[in-house]
């Protein structure tokens, strides 16, 4: 009972990814919302989940932070709850995720999902991330306006960092199945009109900034030896005080060499990407398995499902998961990749045996308990 | 009585400079040693001065971090006493250092100064910095190998990293006003025949992975809009788990742009740079002067002394000291270079006695107190 996206990805991407906002009316026909507002507040009661309750009640804007214990006291109007990641830890609403899967893996951060009753929202802001948030139960109306450099943005709570007033370029209500789509950067503001249901799928990428701070540490720990800069032409300068053109052009070529070297940049940045962005269902093993024992549960018929959302990409010959690097031939890779479910006859060999053995204690793939 | 240093540099650059270890015989025609072996003992008492106390006796190496209250237990033989930029301490030996301002100052360390009795030494070890070795009173017998990455290197001592036996290419004696110049990366081991003084004026550069990552802290700091990938021209790749060879080129030339950016990289590396590479004798001005009775102090004909080795650079129209920019045009920062000592007259504009202001409370520049 999954739902089925209808999108003309090639007419999306040529027109809208990254470019400008857009509502596709629709896209989810006769949409089922997968969870129920109860059991989204169930998961925000849980520790390990990520999730906010934003009012807006008398003009006066306040924001919290689950776990959250009671919802009693929040009346019907002009609150709303959202929780993040919940494709890690609900199986249902995971499927929402699935038909986004064609989009670059490594971009992909999480299904965030909010509830919100009659006027709730979340306010005007502008995001660091691409979204398509899809409307579920109820309606919302959405404003949205252009990129634009120069907007203020003000804290109109100190968990709330809001956009001064802008000119909608999109300015509808949404139902069931429709999807908004809105690039970084784009102001937007949703409003429920009556209780509501949407669900975020979020697309984040790297900064220059993280990147490069990134790449740095992990130079130092796996470069020991320092590159030291050398300049053995080096002709008596007419102003020793002043650093040379050549030399600051050198100096850039050194950092510039370490980052096109590509065994450093891609083992760093498998790891890095692959890094949960949010907390994970994982649980270790423990005790943890021996290779007897795993071997024994997998010829006995056990399946192992593999952690939602763990994130896995591909570089090169090699993948990485969840910041390590998989060491198996890419055959077995793609078969890790595209299996959510695997059994023995898939794993036999002793390689691939012993690296799953490993990834399972670590709780990255577990035993289906059924 | 600042001592004469004659040395072909055309010669040195073209045949050794970072290229291989040589003997300058008598590049310091009757060498006057700057300090006496009590005075550096002295140095070596205070807290703000690096120094270290090495033995080799009966075969044990040793070594301690100053400062040192008593050298009497010491005994005639086997121990040396090593200081650290003795050039920021100590005007008549940073006279020293005068000859070598030749070479580009941003790579310029210090002058380390160490007096050794009969047998002593710190043991053959690998520097990472080019040395200019002055011998003073005394004699050293040197013996310096080749370069070679397959140098096993162990600890003698916590704080002694010593290298295994290695073949000598130079293996000489050499005496007051003799040279030994040794470039980063060759095994060298110099021991005292009876009581010796030597200099050493070490250059160091920045490696790889300190360019890199300062950097990064730099940008993080002063970028504080994150640049964010974007690909608007995406299209559906055939595998999502797969980072496109592209999409790697992209994020490298993020980080790349980053780096080429010479405003970003100008400022952080003048900044970077001119960081103390040892503590300075640098004494703010408590209470700080104001401008009135700082330009009345100076109209009084007091002069104004740099503080030994701070370091300046230039890059393209600006210049750097201690870390700090400094906001003069480039004539007036030509004057604060070649200038050690500075009077009224040249300083008289608003906007350089501003700045002087500025850099003198800092302590940068203190008035002569005779
Ligand atoms: O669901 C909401 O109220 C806010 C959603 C939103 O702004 C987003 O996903 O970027
Ligand atoms: O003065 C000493 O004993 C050691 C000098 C030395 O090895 C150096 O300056 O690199
Ligand atoms: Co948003
Ligand atoms: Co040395």
């Amino acid at each position: 009972m999954s739902n089925k996206l209808t999108i003309d990805w090639d007419d999306f991407l040529t027109n809208y990814w990254q470019k400008k906002p857009v509502i596709l009316r629709d896209a989810f026909s006769n949409f089922i919302d997968p969870i129920s507002p109860e059991e989204l507040a169930g998961l925000a009661m849980e520790e390990e989940i990520e999730s906010r309750i934003v009012t807006n009640k008398n003009g006066i804007w306040d924001a919290n932070y689950g776990p959250f214990i009671d919802y009693s006291h929040l009346g019907e109007e002009n609150w709303s709850l959202l929780v993040q990641a919940v494709d890690h830890w609900h199986k249902q609403a995971a499927t929402l995720v699935e038909p986004f899967k064609c989009i670059p893996q490594w971009q992909f951060e999480d299904l965030m999902i909010s509830y919100a009753t009659q006027g709730a929202g979340v306010g005007p802001h502008i995001d660091n991330y691409d979204v398509f948030i899809i409307q579920g139960k109820g309606c919302r109306r959405w404003q949205v306006g252009d990129r634009n450099p120069n907007y203020k943005q003000f804290s109109a709570h100190k968990a709330l960092l809001h956009v001064e007033d802008y000119l909608p370029i999109i300015d509808e209500e949404i139902t069931a199945g429709d999807i908004l789509y809105i690039p970084i950067g784009f102001p937007h503001n949703g409003v429920s009109i009556g209780e509501s249901l949407s669900y975020s799928v979020g697309f984040r990428t790297q900064t220059s900034q993280e990147l490069l701070s990134g790449f740095a540490d992990y130079v130092i720990d796996n470069l020991p030896n320092g590159i030291f800069y050398q300049d053995p032409d080096l002709k008596l300068p007419s102003d020793p005080y002043r650093i040379q053109p050549y030399e600051l052009e050198k100096l850039k070529g050194q950092m510039i060499d370490l980052i096109k070297n590509p065994a450093l940049f891609n083992d760093w940045f498998g790891k890095h990407i692959t890094m949960p962005m949010h907390e994970l269902n994982i649980i270790p093993v423990d005790p943890a398995y021996d290779l007897d024992e795993f071997e024994e549960i997998l010829q006995s018929g056990a399946e192992l499902y593999r952690v939602p959302s763990i994130r896995i990409v591909k570089i090169d010959d090699t993948a990485y998961i969840n910041g390590n690097k998989i060491p198996l031939p890419m055959e077995t890779i793609d078969l890790l990749c595209e299996s959510e479910v695997l059994y023995y006859e898939q794993l036999q060999d002793e390689q691939t045996l012993n690296v799953m053995l490993e990834f399972v204690n670590l709780g990255y793939w577990y035993f289906d308990e059924e």
